[in-house]
């Protein structure tokens, strides 16, 4: 017979008076600070009672509830919701959980109907339904975020598709492009991150209700009807995976920081180009604090914060996999540490894209800056080399040999490429005509870029339309 | 006029004296060490040659480079990928990358004409197609890979569909399941992985050949014939993205994350099922070692270190989101860093998707074990619960009551519910009949679980048959 | 002349109908939510009033503000205090941050001196000021929670010192040790964990007060007596660094993320421990929940909740690491990132600690079982095998073969190595004497590592002995 | 009884063809992939030997082998020794790990005292002491290029220490600071670097050599003497804690990831400086490549790949934290992910030193761009505001409006502030005298600022002064 042995309470003792201000209470209050998810899981409370309005429905048509306790649910439900949404519902951190404060408060509404909801569910498959519908607004809320912004960026891209810029390799001007070339680089990005978070909700859109604690049950639920009421493409298949995987969050996790990277490096080009030495571009005030005594200073606080975003939806990506790392089946109360963690996430990628948003609208573009950075630094002797290659029919490396012949020459006299005379340019290689002069300078060269997807304006406009016939399919 | 000024070189010296053993030869050799690739850029070789071919052929077909140009660039292309294929190829670090150390071989194989092949390109445009083309193909063997293991955990499925074992929540007992179910979980999970890299496969699809530096080119090339003699579905749309964005690395490191963390899942389940309180399955000395004095010690190395990937794979996917993390566009040297997480986080997952299946395949099953152990512990309490709600038409509560009482008098007897008489369980409550010992006992309780996706036998093997159905269709 | 220009501003109105229920304002709600940090940086109001009241003394004193000035603040910043400790006060998210809070209140209270208050100091200094005076706290506060935990764990070595339990490697049973052995070594760990976090507040204990925005002041202040005051060791030696590096709360992290990857390590344990198969342990009601149905199901919530940290902690590790990286020097406004990481990680790390105290001190101990378990599996037969090797003289490998022989041995006959007769043993190995049975049972066996650090109870006593009289020095 | 059962092999034979080319030879080679070591553990040998020299020598000492077999064992190793330093030894995967590849080598060099070597030894303290010996190496070697890089920032500093700049805060000027003062920010950081490094050493200093496989000897072996011979301050006090914490491995990262976001700071910062906008330093040849047509592009390739290098010492960190998370006492497996995570981070960052000091010491500052730039934007203003303050004796907020007035007046006529005549200012405010001047320009600015710590090229030189009394220590 086993005799079980505890050292004396001595340690437990000291440990409280420890912890004094924090857990006056002692463990149960510990426990409570541990244990109880209502601080943070009655965000759930509309998917919580969208399921269980779909659970209710779907027991009284299959005969398992009456039909006049069903109605009482669902009368009862309707009443905990609007209780929740006009803020006079009181949530108890005693009840430990969403799902727990809405039934005791539906008990207290109807009566014994209510401990009829729990029949063929668990907590398990409940708050795996619950969470997965939120993850799945969220999915969409985020396809909102972005199509939001890439019609801004659209916008932007239009209004300058055919201003010259510096195209940057290393920080360093490499090429011209144009403004509204790079502004659609970024709508590329965030065009697919739209489709990583519809791919995401496609796969995730499985309903977890009925698979109750872990094996399923006796009852004779339908699983597909209650699917169908809550907009799922089917019931999950395997009751087990269905209370027990969380990849579904982990993908929109992983989404959210692909999609923050994105936002972060335009961030990092506005602060820059908002910059002193740049100055590029100009934040409105709302989106900048300025100093009331030096009248050129303008901090890009929004664009700075947004930059930092991508740390905190990466953060919370790596707690999620760290948290799932090694977890037997099924259910493990380890999971509990997910939805703060997607809550954050999706609160924090909502707000940058909003406020990336509003930036881009507001943005003041400095034409002048971009055109005369752009023009600088031979920025067209490539063109030069290419066009030797091209139209005089130069191998490469005489080309590039003339090219950096004719720089040297122009940079000794002080001139660009263009103000160098033919003349000039023939004493240097003889097969140069003055068809030359057609891709130098920013405006000539970035014309020239008229392969697929290249930076010439025409190109750019190309893809401007072609996504705005992307953007007339959303509604 | 500037005056440039430095500190003296005291400090350099020191520091190159310091460095000694490591960097004897002083800056060159740290610059050689922080700069080169070609240490392992090379697994990319296939890529690069590939690549260079359909750019080739391109060439030639627009007129921009002569046929016999294109067929010598052809022919030296294949020489130089027999030499590498072959070990014969003397890579050359100072020559960098893959992309210099075939383009000098070609040259020294073919002469003048190597020159050509970089017309209309870029070494931005170029890595951007072999990493994509390298990354593609890992998508590729990653589903390879899951399909052989979900191959596996089917056969295991198929064989104990009926075999009955705990179903688990906190590692505790809860109901009783079915070995195939408890499988079958797992290829759902393993199924989703692959929706995972097949939608990462399509939406990467795009070729980036033709987006030359950043700009695109001036050469009339045909980026849709590269991008169809490549695989790719379409060349992509915008050049600036298409050498700057690095997000189908990132999506890539995210798919194959979430599928490390299901086997780290699997393979935690395997090191406790394996140890001497569980002993619910025996590896085979492939995948575990022993003592030769302790008999009975078997260390399930393998499992160990599959359970441990999933570290070094989340660990390259946090490297690689740094290094993208407020990068300005085009392309930045910080992207060099890209290849050695995703072919390290790729070789990972392939030895744990192997390792696992070979695990899976070799398995023994200790049916007796799980059966004892699900059959402890009252775990068809809540089966007598619910059929006394269903059948005998109690409220939940009172059958709560009614289920409590019972459990308590077959324990006090040291008794399991199926043992108690008919007299003894209607002593308790009356409306109980001779059909509750329908869902008593664990086979009775996990056949009751019809419910779609539950733990039933019948309900597991149409999903595996399913399953099978799927398999089918992989060629 | 610059010539702005920004595209019209229908993608804006359209973005912000978009976000419609999150930021029905528009732009300045959205501006709001990513900029107002009053939400969480009103933790730190008890430090920024402090640092506050150090400043205007240390003014006063250098005869840059007058007393009647200093007295009016200190009264003032006295009243702001306890209006915020008794709930009195009323934040506004419109002054952003507790700074602007305090300081607006202040003026309230005071009128025209309290502008006088922020003389040669700036938010940049007395943020960083602020933040390094929490964290340090929260050093304090972890040693404290450490301390505890360690008091509990050696309360539970000493209990048991000479218990005798299965020692795993690969959650295989390798050779017996001692429960008392098992607790200490989670002491040495959290010993280590102490002397990080005291490192960490050794080397952060530097005051940036005085830094002003970057580049110190003009005013005559005395940097070393604000310094003093604050508890610091000494003014920070570089301004710009003071305001703008945060490696102290990367430091705290990273010392929180080791010590919860400790608490992990025992949560582990005592869920595996706890499992009917083991049954090791039992948790207190406490710490677990169960089931009113299946007597024996004991959840042990707390256990895998605390498992879970080490994730939430990392993230935030991961989360600020990611936003420091790349940002120039001095102030960017990324860092206004850095408070709620910590908060959170120091919240956490703390109910941890506090738990897991708890969970150790109520845990009752299993001995019968943990004597069985250590017993089975031939776990002494390298002490055979040493014994052969030191006493007897035999070369290693013939020791080996020997031990091997006699666990077949006994194995064929179904009983344990010290259960075969002098006899039996000598038949193998004539080199037996009787001496062997004093390595052999697992008493035997423990009591023989007698190695500083073994699992002998003499050593282990030994070991609560010297920590003991480190407790000692722990007031 | 038991009935294994398990499911036929034919799922194993296609995943055989499956992995086809990458594991031909089918399970067997697929665990010697995931199992051996040896690829890089070899990288400890050194460690190795060391320590088995130092375990020989204490056994003869103790009297538990010959001075015979010790003398052998001694001269074998150093044969081993020599053999792998001259590139002589063949290494087997076969044999798995560094331990076993010498082992057996020094069986083959000298015969049976060879396994006497393995006596009161197991291969999970000699892994243990030889990790600890090469991260204890890695952490004086940290410092060792922390001291280099110091000297040259602060030779900078002292080149430079009145050389003004603009003090950057949101990447906007702020106020004027001086070149030496923004290196000796730097030197600040890394100053704390070393502090963690060395820490950590200190900390790991224990020596778990004699802990054998878990639990201690029998054998009577002196700890202590082996611990000194190895240099460390002590044996591990815990045999358990001794094989199963990485905790030093895990701190080790932590510093490192600290470090190298310091280093990705100052790359962050010379990438912006060097850009075109910017200018104020050039990067040497060695550190930069150039383009042979653009005679101004320097791209700071060095600079780059540094500021990335935090990604993958920060993905190693993280990588480690995940492997540890919930693994039970003593040794698993899993652990064996430790070694290629630290290689890896430890080369990583003495690359990132070295080369970031030779940038250091090869850069070219632009003097007149810097002194420029800080001068423009009415940088001074805040000097101004004080001034009126302290020596005016103005309320702050009557400073503040005279300062905007003084502001407008000057940038409408296009002047800076020190350009307005005293009248004209006195007509601002008739407070004002001629000693303002003296805080106006950037240099009397900088100069002003004498608060401790400040930007004052006299506190920075003070500064460098403590430095160099520090660096004196340094050997």
């Amino acid at each position: 017979m086993t005799d079980p042995q505890t050292p004396d309470r001595d340690a437990e003792r000291s440990a409280n008076t420890m912890w004094g201000g924090r857990f006056a209470a002692g463990p149960d209050a510990i426990m409570e600070a541990i244990n109880a998810s209502i601080g943070y899981d009655r965000r759930m409370s509309a998917q919580d009672i969208r399921g269980s309005r779909a659970h209710a429905a779907m027991l009284a048509a299959q005969g398992i509830i009456s039909p006049s306790d069903a109605e009482a649910i669902r009368e009862g439900l309707l009443t905990v919701l609007s209780e929740i949404e006009g803020g006079d519902f009181v949530f108890s951190t005693a009840l430990e959980d969403i799902h727990m404060n809405v039934e005791a408060r539906l008990k207290a509404l109807i009566g014994e109907p209510a401990g009829r909801l729990h029949t063929a569910r668990s907590r398990n498959d409940q708050v795996a339904t619950d969470f997965r519908l939120w993850v799945r607004d969220q999915c969409d809320a985020a396809v909102g975020g972005l199509r939001a912004l890439i019609r801004a960026l659209v916008a932007q891209a239009e209004a300058g598709a055919d201003w010259v810029m510096p195209g940057f390799t290393h920080l360093q001007t490499a090429q011209p492009v144009t403004w509204g070339h790079h502004m659609m680089a970024y709508v590329e990005m965030l065009g697919r991150d739209i489709g990583r978070f519809t791919d995401a909700r496609a796969r995730m859109n499985e309903c977890p209700l009925g698979a109750a604690a872990l094996a399923g049950t006796g009852f004779p639920i339908d699983r597909h009807a209650t699917a169908q009421a809550l907009g799922f493409d089917r019931p999950s298949a395997n009751s087990l995976d269905a209370v027990s995987d969380r990849d579904f969050a982990l993908e929109f996790l992983s989404a959210a920081a692909i999609c923050a990277t994105h936002l972060s490096r335009l961030a990092e080009e506005l602060v820059i180009w908002s910059s002193a030495q740049f100055r590029f571009v100009a934040m409105s005030d709302r989106w900048s604090t300025g100093s009331s005594i030096m009248p050129q200073k303008r901090n890009p606080d929004a664009a700075e914060l947004i930059r930092a975003k991508i740390g905190r939806i990466l953060g919370a990506a790596v707690a999620l996999f760290t948290v799932m790392k090694g977890l037997p089946l099924a259910y493990s109360k380890d999971m509990q540490e997910d939805k703060e963690q997607v809550f954050d996430a999706a609160d924090t990628l909502m707000l940058a894209l909003a406020a990336t948003t509003g930036m881009m609208s507001d943005l003041t573009v400095n034409r002048d800056r971009l055109e005369a950075a752009a023009s600088s630094g031979f920025s067209t002797a490539t063109d030069l080399a290419d066009w030797l290659v091209r139209e005089a029919g130069l191998p490469f490396r005489d080309a590039h040999h003339a090219t950096g012949a004719l720089v040297a020459a122009a940079e000794k006299r002080g001139l660009d490429l263009p103000d160098l005379t033919l003349v000039e340019m023939q004493a240097v290689n003889s097969a140069i005509t003055q068809q030359v002069y057609e891709v130098l300078g920013v405006h000539n060269s970035v014309a020239s870029r008229q392969s697929y997807g290249g930076t010439a304006p025409d190109q750019v406009r190309a893809q401007i339309a072609r996504w705005k016939g992307v953007m007339e399919g959303w509604e």
